[in-house]
């Protein structure tokens, strides 16, 4: 018996968008009801995921607004935020919600604009995204997510021997995945040389091992498992683990070991009933090339201390033994932070169904998704499969 | 049946508060566990409620640096936020998740600093409330929250004859209250006089019309039904309605009806086998002494067209038919955003119990809490009842 199902799925483009946060989301949104089969009077609860819309545009409590713009006023609706695991907290608040009998047929989704298409520029936002480190000890530091993650990178450099090739490895496994995806932000390949030949930004990061910021908005139709035989396409949501860890990262006693993303996989392939070998495909949350190292051990899809050699290997490729983001993953697809979680939903629920177009893996019924906030201090993994 | 007790409730005083945010929320936090006889280790999960965060003082992914503070890092933390109903939207989801099984012992709170302390003067916190409102057909006219809330009312006033008089006995009424309660805002009490000779703020509403910006944290432990008679003073959750309007406001058919809260208590009488007659006391979101009027007309305790006088001949006083904030309310009391919500729960729990100090009110057994966001756009109603 599934935790829950998902039955639609939509998504825009991620990338650059004129569109306003409500008319963004209602792309994706109206795209999963159609999907799904579903009025938006159908729909019983609303689980939504904004990161920093109060912050980069002064509009909160977008919840019961965008309810409104899509048709579905009136009903439950609730606003999450946590970091940019944000969706990810909204996706299993409603699983919770529908498996414990609370509702039956909810949407949940996220938005978020992050370029400058917000009258923020990238320093600008770059401060606001360094809201969601550590008010006292990082941010007067400043430290923000690139130096963040750098740090957990250094580290596993000095553990496990992981060099700069390595990670720009992943840069270009995901850009030429990116490049198949005609919903990425980026769709040009690149080279190993071209990363290595970019600015630094945080040692050992270079502007080419980043993700973009983008804007974006992605959704899906999340039924009981008692109801989901009398929809077309439903894909199951085996399990959802959520972990969290200690702020600021220099409490952590070992940084590069991200204990949520490995609490919360142990959480989703126990309630799952399956293994890390089990797992066919997954989108993992790399925000920068080294991020995807950490979650691919952490999630168990390669022995610690192989995460690095695994792009340049082939190990993590489309057509390897665990293909690891095969969408492009944030570095290529791009993040739009609140809507990132659901969009890993969105591209779980396509690949299994066989849906994915142009970047459709071969024979994949087992994904997970791992979607983290802050200074990896929430990770949320989710575990689907066919039906 | 209850759908979950409260066990163990705390605040912070609401007012001026020097303390960043995770100090002012690990002191209602603390306070709420020891009252519970709750261990840190214990908590399975965190529901948690912040609005502005972000806005005021770049502090975001609050949920996990809350948890780390008092000592519960690592178990599932969420955080809502639903403009001023922020906390209650965390206390639902939570009342669901022990419902649904999910978890047993779950901590619920909210937090938020509002006056100068954060470094954003009254003008700026305006703007940033404001955030709330409609971003294309609101916030460019200037409408913030005095004039959503004057509008609402002036057509009370046109529908029902209510009176700047009326509205002014609602402030004399909640300042006298908060007068008694220790840990309101505001200790004094006020006259007609004062509040009619005070400046005009967005007509009808004056300066003493106006509820404050606060700082302020608070904090309830909630567990299952099943727990709750293993602790010692357990209050059940008999009802959690929770109803969303249209916005921008002037898409509504009737504003003065306010349509969710209706919905919300609807259903929180439903859930809690009640009626409205049969409620002794309420807790009511007056930001602003007019939205007193709508909502005790809103939930049936007083019929529709009485709440103007309602203050004036005593019907709602600490020793009327039934008494309406008898904690000062957010007129006087305070209003710490993110804090609201569960403080009303905390005030609950506490008149319940017989456990309200200097302001406790005589016999009750069961009250009710009604907590809104954005322009009436979101709004919960809780029911709670001795065991």
């Amino acid at each position: 018996m599934a935790r829950a199902a998902v039955v639609g799925a939509g998504m825009t483009k991620f990338g650059v968008h004129d569109k306003p946060l409500q008319e963004l989301f209602a792309e994706a949104a109206l795209t999963a009801l159609e999907d799904a089969g579903v009025a938006p009077p159908e729909i019983e609860a609303f689980y939504f995921g904004n990161a920093m819309g109060g912050q980069t545009e002064n509009d909160t409590h977008l919840g019961p607004k965008l309810a409104t713009h899509v048709g579905m006023a009136g009903i439950p609706v609730q606003r999450f935020e946590d970091a940019c695991a944000t969706s990810s907290n909204a996706f299993k608040n409603a699983v919770e919600a529908v498996e414990g009998g609370h509702h039956d047929v909810v949407l949940v989704g996220g938005v978020e604009r992050c370029t400058p298409k917000t009258g923020k520029d990238t320093a600008e936002m770059t401060r606001i995204f360094g809201s969601a480190s550590h008010r006292q000890y990082e941010q007067p530091t400043g430290l923000t997510f690139p130096g963040v993650f750098a740090l957990f990178t250094k580290r596993h450099m000095h553990e496990h021997g992981t060099t700069e090739r390595h990670l720009a490895e992943v840069a270009v496994k995901n850009h030429g995945n990116g490049s198949l995806n005609e919903k990425a932000h980026f769709g040009k390949s690149t080279s190993v040389e071209e990363v290595l030949d970019s600015p630094v930004v945080a040692d050992p990061f270079r502007l080419m091992d980043c993700c973009p910021f983008s804007d974006g908005a992605s959704a899906v139709v999340v039924v009981s498992d008692d109801l989901a035989d009398s929809y077309d396409a439903a894909v199951d949501v085996a399990g959802v683990g959520h972990g969290t860890d200690i702020v600021p990262l220099a409490d952590k006693e070992t940084p590069h070991v991200t204990i949520a993303a490995r609490n919360a996989a142990s959480e989703a392939y126990e309630q799952a009933d399956t293994t890390a070998d089990a797992i066919d495909f997954a989108e993992v949350h790399d925000c920068f090339t080294g991020a995807e190292v950490l979650a691919s051990e952490a999630l168990g899809l390669v022995a610690d201390g192989e995460g690095g050699p695994a792009a340049a290997d082939g190990t993590t490729a489309r057509d390897g033994e665990i293909p690891i983001n095969a969408s492009g993953g944030l570095k290529a697809k791009g993040h739009p932070i609140g809507a990132t979680g659901t969009g890993q939903i969105v591209e779980l629920t396509q690949q299994i169904r066989g849906d994915a177009g142009t970047h459709q893996l071969d024979g994949v019924e087992r994904g997970a998704a791992h979607n983290l906030g802050g200074d990896a201090a929430t990770t949320i993994v989710t575990v689907m499969e066919g039906r």
